[in-house]
């Protein structure tokens, strides 16, 4: 066996005594863990001693540099087309790269959208387009560059090939309790994107109940470190902090929000996931060049739907096919008259993951039927008996749980009294 | 698989978010660790989020508890004598235990005495006596128990069964940078020593250069820890703070480290291995309810000898066989006239566990000749030329890098010159 230039036990110390680490041993640990020379224990408590002692900002640069040269990079510089991609922190209702991809796609932008599944709570823009009968998110490299030429948007699965370090490190911070750490999150997110080698990035980074990172100065903290990173490996990359105190729009599952996306592109749909939509699609489209153009205008006169569903064809899909529908209702209504003054993000994800909608371990398959759809959103007045919330499932066994998870979610109050959304939509933007 | 009462990673959240753990889960923890439900990658987090956020005085009583009832426990409450322990936290030379256990059972009062062997710079009694030809360290069950009834002393290897959850914890912080800390040392000493079955016990908590715990502070926040477990747990302890910036005496090795024990037991020796020794065995004889003992005059007067000789008899070793000779020898002589004003521990314990004294890994052989003799101690008068201290090894190889350990490591000033010892060698006692 080759002698090892560092000793990690050496490193763990180091971290653990706040110290810094130089970029060769941030390059020897990362290469060295991938290897399996660095034990996931070994790992883990390097993890928690970044969780808990923070890193420098050059650490945090090494730690992603160190992930993208784990494994295979891709380009689109022989495409002939200005690339922009677009990444949210993860929310409960959170459907806006379904409208966004094809959107932005439709004014000769290419969006090569490598998305992941959803675990836990927050749902993966797979499982939602998986709804679609026929539609299939894995594509052979070639299938991928030719639908970004004939299309310009396109949805996928990331090959495993990509970040493999971070692949390891994601899983093991899951089972440790180190995944709300700023450093690790932004180096996980950054190594992925830039190694799928987009030109320009577009972050929408959460805040609130129903986000990873429940205060916003720490979700602005996320939101510039991961900038400056993007700009230091010359992507070209601005954020969002976005409001995730509230579900986004009405629908929280995976055929009903595809429903839901497919309103957004008709000119219809919720007003916040229309307003969350646009402002994504100006921000990417800036990026790429474009800043004067009309995305509402897109939107209204069939531009956007026409690329969904080249984009939903171009994979096998069916766009005018009928989404599933669950074998189970079931209806909250309103047991008083007035104003919905308070509807929180996390229990409302936690009961559509408990419906079906999620999986709690990586293997587990979703239902695509299950979830909430929501019939009112805060602010809205509201009369005694009137349908609240509706439950979707195909056990009816799974609406004890869920309806367990809303206890306390939501209120009902007084027209005088103050509506508890967490503040406007879109709270800052960084770049 | 039954419902688990606890999930992991909300415990890893509570101690990393600097939260109390109640006794519930401390017991689950440790019981789910060592049935291999949590896994060592999650302890692992767990060990440094405690070695970062600290523990309350009531966790680390919930931890060395549970850590007990992971495994058996022994009992001599047949044995009709008062049992008394001796534990050091470990340093360079110290071979207290050779002297001490005999001395105190030539007062009639029980010693099991049950080591480890050594790991890194620190030696362990059981390396140090199985120099002795024919001298085994595993005794049966019943072996023990007629030693203590015939001999009153017994050194011997303890046996798996006690605290195994203490064993696979220590082996990972070991490998994971989180052997510092005073909950987990506190809790790893105190489990096995309750575990063990002593009446009383007496501590020997070492601070300084050669030391796991530099700082005198932070030896006398163990102390005060493992003296609290010790009262809470009904077993009658008592620490002594003692200073391990310079070697213990003057021999740091193995057989070398058993013939400075004989001096001692014969009425000679080295006057910090004597003070120390004197020093234990009062405090062991006054738990033991005989504070009256006359130490010196057992050690003058040939009765711990006597022990000494039936002590090693018993366990197969002839007292009187003589010991093994290194293959090479490699003498250091004083570079200039003056007196030794330095000579730290740390370096010479390195040095002589890279002559083969002490081992790497817990699967290597030491070699029983090799190690350090020193020819004087801080404050001595040294001449140009004379013998500063031997270093014997089998392999001539070695030598290098023992020096290379061993290079600023002691100086020779003027006869005016503050002599660095780090101040007295008893620096403190709790109980």
């Amino acid at each position: 066996m080759a002698v090892e230039p560092f000793d990690v036990v050496d490193l763990i110390h180091a971290k653990r005594d706040r110290g810094t680490l130089t970029t060769p041993q941030i390059d020897w640990l990362v290469d060295a863990y991938t290897r399996g020379y660095v034990a996931d224990e070994q790992m883990a408590a390097m993890t928690m001693a970044i969780f808990l002692n923070g890193m420098a900002r050059e650490e945090i640069r090494d730690l992603t540099l160190a992930m993208i040269a784990s494994g295979e990079t891709l380009s689109f510089d022989g495409l002939g087309k200005q690339t922009t991609d677009k990444h949210s922190t993860g929310g409960v209702g959170d459907k806006i790269t379904l409208p966004l991809a094809p959107l932005v796609a439709s004014f000769g932008v290419a969006v090569p959208q490598l998305s992941g599944r959803g675990l836990g709570h927050t749902g993966g823009t797979l499982d939602k387009l998986e709804s679609i009968p026929g539609w299939r998110a894995s594509l052979t490299n070639d299938e991928f560059h030719q639908q970004l030429r004939d299309v310009g948007a396109v949805v996928c699965a990331a090959g495993s090939g990509l970040a493999p370090a971070d692949g390891k490190l994601y899983a093991l911070r899951d089972i440790t309790g180190t995944v709300e750490s700023i450093p690790l999150i932004a180096s996980s997110i950054m190594s992925k994107k830039i190694a799928e080698g987009t030109s320009a990035l577009v972050l929408d980074v959460k805040f609130g109940s129903g986000a990873f990172l429940k205060d916003i100065e720490q979700s602005r903290e996320l939101a510039e470190t991961m900038v400056a990173l993007g700009k230091d490996a010359g992507v070209a990359t601005t954020a969002l902090l976005t409001n995730m105190n509230v579900p986004l729009g009405l629908a929280i599952g995976n055929a009903n929000e595809v429903r839901e996306s497919v309103e957004v592109l008709a000119g219809g749909g919720p007003a916040d996931i229309v307003e969350l939509t646009i402002a994504l699609a100006r921000e990417m489209l800036a990026l790429a060049g474009r800043p004067d153009a009309d995305v509402e205008a897109a939107l209204q006169d069939g531009r956007a739907m026409d690329t969904w569903n080249a984009m939903i064809r171009a994979q096998g899909g069916d766009p005018d096919a009928a989404l599933p529908v669950a074998r189970e209702t079931h209806i909250v209504t309103a047991e008083r008259s007035g104003v919905l003054v308070a509807q929180e993000a996390l229990p409302f994800g936690i009961a559509a993951w408990r419906l079906g909608a999620g999986r709690a371990r990586k293997q587990d398959p979703v239902q695509h039927a299950a979830g909430v759809d929501l019939h009112a959103k805060p602010g809205d007045t509201v009369t005694a008996g009137q349908p609240l919330f509706t439950l979707s499932a195909d056990e009816p066994e799974r609406f004890e749980r869920a309806l367990e998870a809303l206890d306390g979610a939501y209120r009902i109050g007084d027209a005088d009294d103050p509506v508890d959304t967490g503040g406007p939509l879109i709270a800052g933007r960084i770049g």
